[in-house]
This record gives C-alpha cells, structure tokens and sequence, in this order.
C-alpha cells in the first residue's frame, strides 16, 4: 500500500486516514465509510452481496447497513434509515428501488455521502416515463453535490482498497488478487463476464465498475480520475455508446504521457447490434470515425472481441510494449511456425531473417532438422535431454538480435515433465526480457497443468492460438508510447483568414465567397474573374484567355453541374454568348453573377473533406482519391485536425492508389508536395472556422503541372450560426 | 460396430476376418495383423509408445514386435526380423533410422504388408541427399507393392478399429472414444497438438493420420478413402503444401454427394511462412486461388487459425448444417447480444426482426426491461425462480420462426445451479432443434464446471467468445449441402472452335489468329479487316468508315501499344498514311500486315482473364473492372471454367465497381447480359483448349450501346506445344 500514499486524485484531497472531506470520485472509489441503503438479509438476494463482501473482503472503514426490517446485518448494527447512521459516509450503496432512489436521494447527501450507487434499473433504458425519472435523479444529485455511479449497473470493486460494492456473480469465487488493470464498462452484465473470465486467465484487475445508463458519471470521466491512480497501468473500457471527445482526448492523452495503456471494446456498431444495445441502456455509437482516429493517434489499442480485449489486457498488464512489428518466432514445429507467419504477414507484421551472427549462434545448437531463419524451428530433436535450457538459450539470442522487436514462442506437444521445465525457463526469461516474448502453448491443459500452475503464479499469459498470440503481440507495438501530438504552429495567414471568416454569414459560401477564404489560406485557385454582364464576361475571357469554364454563381443554386450551371470548354469569343444562355436558365433564381475561369490542365485528383463528426472531438479530415474510386472503394484515410504537411503526405501516400500519383505502370509520378500543403491549410482553416464548422470540402483538389501545382477545382464549406449572433442580417 | 461391415473400401475387398488380401489404404488403416519393426523396450523412448498402445487400447489382429535385442516386448513374443514372423501382416510400422528404411523395404513386402508407415526423417526435408533417399524408398515400395505414410510422420490412429499405431504424446492421456471426425494433415506436431487440444475440447475423432513427407500417401488421397468410411462423416485437413487438383476434386465432389463436411487449415501461405514450412517437410503452397474456388464451390469451410479450426470442425461434426446466414441471437445480456450482432454482420450475416407472431408470443415472457427483437435479450430477471425453462421456450420459438436459420445463444454470468439448469435445458433443445443452436458462455469454467461437464459428456461444444460463435455459425452455413457443379453443356459453336484450334500452332496468337477464334466462339469484334499495302488499307477504310484504328501485326511485336504499333482515330482518308507509317516504325522485324479496324464506342470496360494455375484444377476464371482499377484495388472475382452466363452475371455483380455498370449517382445503368454471355463463352474455351492452354486475356471487353453489345477489344491466347506434335512446323 506505500503506492497509495502518493495518489492524488486530480482535483479532490489525498486518500486516506487524515481526510475531512472528498470530492465524488474518491468518495466512490475511496471512502472511509460506507451506507449500504437496502441491505437484505435473504440468503440469495443478491441484495444481500455488497454488504457480505464489504465485511468479508476487509474494507477498513465503517458500514451501515440500512434496512428498517433488521436490527443487525452481517454481525453488524442495522439503522432503520440514512438519517439515523452514527457518522457520516462518503458513499451509499443504494439497493432500492428506481422510485425510492430518488425520493432519498436528499437524505443520501445529508448523510454526507457525496457519491452514490444506483443498482435499480427501472430508468431510461426503460422509454419517456423511465427517463423523466432519471433525469429528476441526475437534477437532484447535482443539486446536493453527489455523484452518481449508474443507475442501471452493477455497482464497482476497488481491490487495492477493499471496496466491494458489486452483487456481480464474478464475485462467487471470492474477491482476487489486486493488480494493475482497471476496468470500466457500461454493462455490468458484459462487465461480470469479463471480470470471471479475466480471473480465470490470471489478469490481475485493480479497479473494476460498471456504469449502466451512465445518468452522471461516464466511463470516460472515471478513467480519467483512474488514470492517476499510480497502481493502475492498464485501462480497460467496454464502451456501447458514443465517447464524449473532450473528455477521451484528456485521457489518452494522460495516459500516453503517464506511459500508461488504454484498450478498448465497442459495441453497437452495427445496426443490429445498436438496436440490441439502445434496448439495453439507451445509446448507440454508429459512426465513430473520430474516434477511431484518436485511438490511432494516441496507441489506443481497439479489440473487437471479448477473448482478444482479455488476451490483450493480459499482456500490456505484464509484458513490456513493443519497439515495432518485426517478430521473431521460435517453435518446436515448422508447422506452428508457417501458420504464426501467415499469421502476423496478415496483420502487416514481418517476420524476416534474422542478423547473421544471430543465425551463426543458432546454426550452434539447433539440430540439422531445424531451422535457423526465421521462424526458428528447434524441432522436438532439442528436447531429447528432457531438458529445456538449449530452448531458452535460442530465446535469449532471439531477443538480442536488434532486428527483432518481439518474440513468439510456439510451443506444440511440449508436456508433462519437460512442460514444467520450460514453464520455469520461460519464467526466468521474462524476468530478464526488456522486450516482450509471448507464449502460445498448443497443448490441452491437462497434459500441461503443473507448466500452466506455475506461468499464472508468476503472472504469465499463455494463448491458445497463433492469431491471438500474434494480435497481442501487434497490440503492444501499437500502445508503444509515442509523444503528444504533434502541434501544428499557427500560420502567418490565419489573420486575414480569421478576417474573412469574420465577415461570412452561415449557410453555404457561394463559390466566390470561398474563393476569398482560399485566397486568404494561400490555396490555389483557377484564375478567374465575377462578371454581372455580357460585357464584362467578355472582357474577362480575352483577359484570362481560352479555354474557359463558366458558372452560375448564386446561393439558391448550389448543385450546379447537375443542374447545367456550368460549361466547359468555352472559347474567349464565346464567353458572351454562355453568359446570356446561363443568366436565362436560372432566371427563376434571379441570379445575374457568373464566374469566368481558367480551364486548368488535367491531373490527378484528390477529396479532401473535414467534418464535425462527434461532439467533443477535433474535426475529422478525410482525404480520398477524386471521382467514383473513393465511394466504390472507399479509398480513403482519416485524422483528426490540424494536420501539418508531414502528416498530409503520409495520409496521401496510404491511399490504396497512391501509385497513380507516385508512379504506375510506366506512367510518372507528381510532386505531392503543393497538395500536401494545401491539405494542411484547409485542416488549419477547419481549427480557424471552430465550433460554426459544419461542412468543408475540396472536391477535386487537381494536381497539374505534375504536381507542382495543387488546384482547388470545387470548394464547399457550410458554416453554422453567424460569428456574432447580434448581427444576423436578412440577406 | 455394426456400421463397420458396411464398409467397403473403393478398389479394395470388405474389411474384416474374412479377407485374404487388402489394398494399401485398407491394410493401413483396418490391418488383419501389423508387425512392429524396431519396437523398444525402453521406458520412456517414444519407439516404445506404439507397440504399448496398440496392446492396451485392445487392437484385435495379431501384433508381431521385431527387434532382435528382445525376446519378448509389452507381453508378446519378439522377432528377431521381419523374416522371422509367424504369419502374415497387412502392416508394418517402420520405427528404424532412414538407411534402415530402404534396407528393409523389400522385407516388409516379403512379410506380407500391403502399407508401411515411416517415421524417420532424414528424407526430403534435408536436402538433396535425402531427396535421394526419399526416391529410392518410393521406387522401391511402388516395386514392391506397398503403400508408404511418411517418412518424416507420426503416424496414425484409427480409434473405431483400435489401430493406434502413432507416438504422438496427445496419447498420453489414453486413447478417446471414437467418433465421427476425420484428422489429415503433414505436421506430426500441429496434428499432435490439433488432437490433444480436440480432446480436451470434447471433439470426438475417430482417425486421425499425420502424413509427413507425403512421398507416396498424400493427405487428399488418404481423405479420399475415409470419405467412404460411414463412421467418418466430417473430414478435416491440415494442410502446408499444394493439392493435387484432380484428387481434390474427387474428394470435394463425393463428400458433397455422402452429404459430409470437409474442414482445412491451410498454412504457409505468406513468404515467411512459406519458408518455415519448407524447412520443415519441402512444400509451399504460394498463390491457391483455384484451390480457394474450388472450396467455395463445394461448400468446404476454410479456418485459419488452430482454435477456429477445431471449434469449427466439433460444430460440423454435432450440429445440423445451417440453411443460410439469418441468425436468431438470445442473451441473457444486452451488451453481449450488442456485440454478437456486430460479429455478425461484420461477416455478412443478418440479425433481423423476428417475424411478428414470433415477438408476441416473447412479449409474454420476457421480462419489461429486456427485447424481443432480434438480439433477444431475456435479461437476468427470468431467472428470478431460478430455473431456465421460460429461456429455453425462448429459444425454442426463435427456432420455430421461419425466419432464422440459426440460433446463437450468449450466456455472460449465468453460473452455479442456474447453470447446471442451462446445461440440461441446452441438451433437450439440441435434442429436439433441427436448425444448428451454437452457445457461447461468458463465465470461468471454475463457475460453470458441473454444466459444462454435462454438455461435454453430451458432445456439444460452448464456445468462449461472440466471435467464435459466429464463425461456426457461418461455416454451417459455408458447409451447407450444394448440388454437384452445375454442367455446362457443350455449346453448337464448339466443333468449330476446335476446328479452328486445331489449326493453330503454340504460343501466342496473332490478333488475326485470335479473331478466328473469337468468331467461332460467337463473340463481337470490332468490325476490322487485315491488309499488307497501302492500297488495301485505304480501301478497307472506305469500306469501314471512320474514324479508325490502325494496328500492326505481327508475332514479333507482342507489346504493340507501348512500342507505338497502334493509331487511335485514324479517318479514312489518312488510311494509306498511317499504313505506311506502321510498317516503316517495325520494318526491323519484317511486319507488313496492318489490321484496320472500326474505332468502337465509349463504354464501362471489363477484364476476363483464364489461367491453368495450379495443377490438376480446372482452369481458373477471373473477371475484373478494366483498366488500373482491378490492380490497384485487387476488384476481382474468380470460378473455376467453365461457368454458364448465370454465374458469369453473379461474378460481374460481385465485383465492388458493379455499380458503375449498373447504375451509380444518376449514371444510366446496362444491360450485363451480353457480357455474361462473352465470359461463358470464354469460360468454355478454356475447357475446349484444355491443357494447351497458358493464357487467355480479353482486356478489356467493353460494354457499348448501353451493354448491349460486349465487344473484345483486345484478346490474347497463348497456347503450350501444337496440337499434333508430330506436325510442327518451323514459322
């Protein structure tokens, strides 16, 4: 426990004997006395549970059990109500029902309580009544300062602090061992799933709590009072709804810079499953683009299955984070080997030769049969002493090649005796290892149980199968800790483009208004110039001379290649002519304004579209190839913005056609780097429009010249609001 | 034991007393009598493990050790020599080194033995020298008239008919009762591990075989004859090197027509796994595109991962195939319901609403707060008498509902007696389903141990995760029963083709040649005519009108656009020109032939691509979107030819660009059907060039007049040898 002297929760006084007062969070996590409202004393009510396990599992502070029909409870005095408890509590379990809940509610605070449990269910997950009711619980509680876990969930189990406030059947087999995960989770059916499951594979889970409807407190605002928490490196959340970005950001960010790992299961993506989900505790996620791109940017590892999210949590919890994704692979079978190669090559991981004097060491001790490339077959031959030291001996040279950032050891029919022996050679490996080595052992647990009885005393995973020991091991290379982002410096431009913006009102931009924020930006345009007249029209096309386009330039018209606003090819003799046939086929719209342009020369063309996607989050930048590709093919790459052009050149480079701009089947490449710029600045100009960004879009953005040139050929932004609302107009 | 007397091997008499002599795969896995040469007597020595167990686990026939350091061995009189045996054997287990092997081959023959199974290595997978080794011993056994498991194997284990000739360790633990899953595969290792992990899964296999070097018995022969055991009905294979086509073919064919499954785990498909297999037993498999067709076509489900493999082949081997891809999902969980659903359709399969007299009659049972959509989600309230009859009514009207064609059951902390409950309710539902139920229990064995004990003593699999649950559901649908390959039937066009093929020497076609052959097969061509003077060709233009294509022609100039042979938009009057042009840009290779061809129409443009891939396959057909998008997008679909116009249409629907032809974003869609046709026909030329055949290409078919016409605008064939060898001529 010397670890918990030095946790101070963000915002709330340290833990412990000498506190007077706490904020909601330690009061949930760390009280000093607890009220248990409802405690039953029926042998099988899971009622019954907290109060059991508060007294069995050795919390240290006081318990009230509160239950007018008792006098003691669990050997200890019963009070008949929260007003009649001897001290004040910082937390109350309350095990009454969704009506009760609220009308005490108020008595919950003046016990001094300021967080609270709500395990009744009967709130908005149930319809209209249901959330009328949770949100007179969530008024209250705001109004006596008490927060609230659930309603709706199963309560939490903070191990390092004896605090067992859960009826979750997970708890059965007795309250395990304290260890560095946490695990946060709306369903505490999922979540009792995975905490029975976790246990019996050996994860050591510190932290674990259910948060229901998540009416007050959600899992992510409780991962960020956990991540400071200096025994738990490990955070785990079961999400089902979507992730308040401001709040997701803080954390990940938090965490990559405590080195600590984040890891993440999503439910309700699809629309089956959301429907299964909003019935469940009322939320969907759906599109979660933004928050995909945060966990790629900050090492957040996404399982998709509750056997990966465990296998994985298992591993950041005890091995080390890895370097990158070269594997090396060990195996007592070539066939084990190829099936773990196909295996991490699918994933994007390499599995190459090791370095010569690796392999000339190995060539040493590994039989003729066996292999000294990579994967390593050592073949059954090595284990004819009955003795497993040779093997580990090849793990060790594994570990040292500098080419190598991570090992895979494939075990077969390695059993019995010998079995037990490699348990221990593996133990002493870890022990050492400053890279991370993951065991697949393919064997049944029976032939294999003493080897098993010793890896899960010392804390050790072993998988059951190539693909998960492979996905564990691309796990750690993807939480490997990397810095904060990467500050995109404000430009000289922003200035005169925050001028501009300054002036717009909301709605859709006409194509000149964007043609000035472009301009603002430094972003290529075609030449051009506004014409309200045959005349003009003319003058300007022998100005800027043929072949030019023109199009009708008004905001009631804004698909206007659909609607033949727009022609091409126009010569500069011409340009009077189409301006009188554009005026008369929009006449209804009483549009006169027509704008006159270079036609620029063909090239490659890219999408380039930031949206707000998902509240709390930074804008969404997609960039795609142009035309039908990106919607057939959905050729396309995301980040958060701003991006600077490093960024924006690798997000082009990574586009499945790529090639037909680096070059491709004889044809040349282009300079990326004039688009790369231009897709920098409009990121820069998403950050610049703010909160009244609605819409953006560069829809082609034409590389000519062969890429010296990047042109905005089409330019959509929606902005919302006007900047100061007090001086709307009625234009 | 009764089935057994039905079996009757093809091409070898009945199994059984009454035999007097027995096929090499008979005498393999049902011998009268085995000898076991080379037997040990040394406790612990692997050599030692065969002779034990086939003494212990009761095989009938008389069994002969032969070693001469021995008078006696496991309670039975030893033999000094193969020579030396009292009788006849159908068998011999060779536990000698590699030279004794070869020594000793013509004795084993001499003994009687119609199979001998080789475990040593030193053969192939060393090197030259043991490739030699491995050449001699097949020469010497096809001599002699025995059928060789091995070398470099672990044997086999045929557990109806007590034949445990095998020293893998996952005997350790005894010989499991037998059951109807067949086990083929090279490694020794992965096979041994595939068996123990099975077992311990509660599979129940009946044979099982490692194959090793696969000198002379291949895994898709040895499939082959157990395809016919009755007592086999699902085949399972591991596979690391390529399969013979033709074998393959048969297997596939006649499992479809018994109604059984077949299962493959293929491994050293990447480079680095390839390379750990070839070390290993001498094989890669590289690119398997038509082994793949093939699988899809005959319902054989592929895993790729060791637990997939097994989870999936005890599925087949106790559930009924599923009727398609609709799942009925229930849970005692929201959250897990959420993301069994999100697997799911992640794979193509459908959750959706259950059909409405289905969801009254739920609405009466389940609980307020849960669903009865589709996931069903019961929650923990229906357990409140704890008992689990309402559930399994529950999931008794899922399957009821025409609807459905699977149910998938995910339990998360249903535990203790409420569990044991379950287990029972679980065992009368499988009874009684006729549609496959899959559960998946999210709670620690250590919670569920006496229900999990019950299922497992009825035979039927839990699963550990939504993912894998689904997987199997989807393979019992994968592994539905399909008719045979649907015939393609010969086409009236079909002598002519031949006749024109007949004519055609080998390698690649001249344009010419390939129009003939277009022509015959009745497929458009652009309007052209062949001519060698200037004359001709301005003739030919007049007669064609413009505006024209102009080609040389010639074998030498395959790359004839690249190299400039080719002008776009010729008029007829500038024919003559363009001719002379041409000829004098290859007057270096002689070309004086120009094909003067009608300039076709714009239009979406297909690939339809033929190759003899693998060996012994059908050919392979490939159809693609034109142009760079099938490279870099990888948008193609494959058949194995021939394929009628219905499966032509289905493939170009497949294609991911399918809507740029029929219909996308206001685009006019077109008719498909000429195309089809032109791929079918492609399709059935490749069946009539036959093993001539290399290469076929149309690249591209262009779809013109809305797709009304299909027209080959380029058309390559190249052809291996002449049809009459005998006949070449020296052009």
């Amino acid at each position: 426990m010397s670890d918990a002297a030095t946790f101070t929760p963000p915002g709330g006084l340290a833990a412990g004997a000498g506190r007077t007062t706490a904020d909601g969070l330690t009061a949930l996590f760390r009280p000093r006395a607890i009220a248990v409202l409802g405690a039953s004393g029926r042998v099988g009510n899971p009622f019954a549970r907290p109060l059991t396990y508060l007294v069995e599992h050795g919390f240290a502070g006081d318990v009230y059990p509160v239950n007018p029909g008792y006098q003691t409870l669990g050997g200890l005095t019963c009070y008949p109500s929260l007003d009649d408890l001897p001290g004040e509590v910082d937390l109350v379990l309350m095990l009454v029902s969704a009506p009760e809940v609220v009308r005490l509610l108020p008595a919950v605070a003046k016990a001094g309580a300021k967080a609270a449990v709500v395990f009744a269910s009967g709130f908005a997950e149930t319809g209209p009544d249901g959330q009328a009711l949770q949100d007179e619980l969530v008024r209250l509680a705001r109004h006596h300062g008490v927060r609230l876990l659930g309603p709706n969930c199963q309560g939490l189990v903070a191990v390092h602090d004896h605090v067992v406030a859960s009826f979750t059947a997970a708890l059965e087999l007795g309250v395990p061992e304290p260890g560095n995960i946490a695990y946060i989770g709306q369903s505490g059916a999922v979540g009792g799933s995975i905490f029975s499951l976790a246990r019996e594979r050996g994860l050591r889970i510190g932290t674990w709590a259910s948060t229901g409807n998540q009416a007050d407190l959600g899992a992510t605002e409780i991962a960020n009072h956990l991540v400071e928490d200096p025994r738990i490196e490990v955070l785990t959340m079961y999400l089902e709804s979507p992730v308040p970005g401001a709040e997701f950001d803080r954390l990940t960010a938090r965490a990559a810079e405590l080195g600590k790992s984040v890891l993440v299961l999503r439910s309700a993506l699809s629309r089956s499953g959301a429907r299964a989900a909003t019935s469940h505790t009322g939320a969907i996620i759906g599109d979660d683009a933004a928050f995909t791109a945060m966990c790629r940017e900050r090492g957040v590892v996404q399982a998709d299955d509750v056997e990966d999210f465990i296998a994985t949590a298992h591993a950041l919890s005890v091995l080390p984070r890895s370097g990158g994704n070269r594997l090396g692979i060990i195996t007592t079978s070539g066939g084990a080997g190829s099936l773990a190669a196909d295996q991490a090559e699918a994933r994007g991981m390499t599995v190459d030769d090791l370095t010569e004097p690796v392999q000339r060491r190995l060539a040493e001790v590994v039989p003729d049969f066996g292999a000294v490339t990579n994967p390593v077959d050592v073949t059954a031959q090595m284990f004819k002493a009955n003795e497993t030291d040779g093997f580990i001996a090849v793990c060790d040279e594994l570990l040292a090649d500098p080419t190598v950032d991570s090992v895979l050891v494939v075990l077969t029919m390695v059993t019995g005796d010998l079995a037990t022996s490699m348990a221990h050679g593996l133990c002493g490996l870890w022990a050492r290892a400053t890279k991370p080595v993951v065991v697949v052992w393919l064997a049944a647990r029976q032939q294999t149980d003493v080897a098993r009885e010793i890896l899960r005393a010392n804390g050790m995973p072993v998988y059951d199968s190539p693909r998960t020991g492979v996905g564990v091991l691309h796990a750690l290379a993807t939480a490997a800790p990397r810095g904060p982002r990467p500050l995109v410096q404000p430009s000289t431009s922003d200035i005169s483009v925050v001028d501009v913006l300054g002036g717009l009102h909301g709605g859709v931009l006409t194509e000149h208004e964007g043609a000035e924020v472009l301009a603002a930006l430094g972003i290529s345009r075609p030449a051009e110039r506004l014409v309200d007249s045959a005349n003009r029209a003319a003058d300007a096309a022998r100005a800027l001379g043929g072949p030019l386009v023109l199009k009708i330039q008004s905001p009631e018209v804004p698909h206007k290649t659909e609607r033949g606003g727009v022609r091409l090819g126009v010569g500069a003799e011409e340009a009077a002519t189409v301006y009188h046939d554009l005026v008369r086929r929009f006449e209804a719209e009483g549009a006169i304004d027509v704008l006159v342009q270079e036609q620029v020369g063909e090239g490659p063309e890219l999408l380039v579209g930031i949206t707000n996607t998902e509240p709390g989050f930074p804008p969404l930048l997609t960039v795609g190839m142009g035309g039908v590709t990106t919607e057939l093919y959905k050729d396309t790459t995301t980040r958060l913005a701003p991006v600077d052009a490093t960024v924006a050149k690798e997000m082009v480079l990574e586009l499945k056609a790529a090639p037909l701009l680096t070059g491709f089947r004889g044809r040349p490449g282009c300079a990326l780097d004039a688009a790369a710029e231009a897709i920098a600045r409009l990121s820069r100009l998403a950050v610049l429009v703010g909160d009244r960004l609605v819409e953006l879009e560069v829809n082609p953005l034409r590389l000519v010249d062969a890429g010296e040139r990047a042109i905005a050929l089409d330019f959509l932004l929606r902005l919302g609001g006007a900047p100061h609302p007090t001086e709307e107009t009625t234009t």
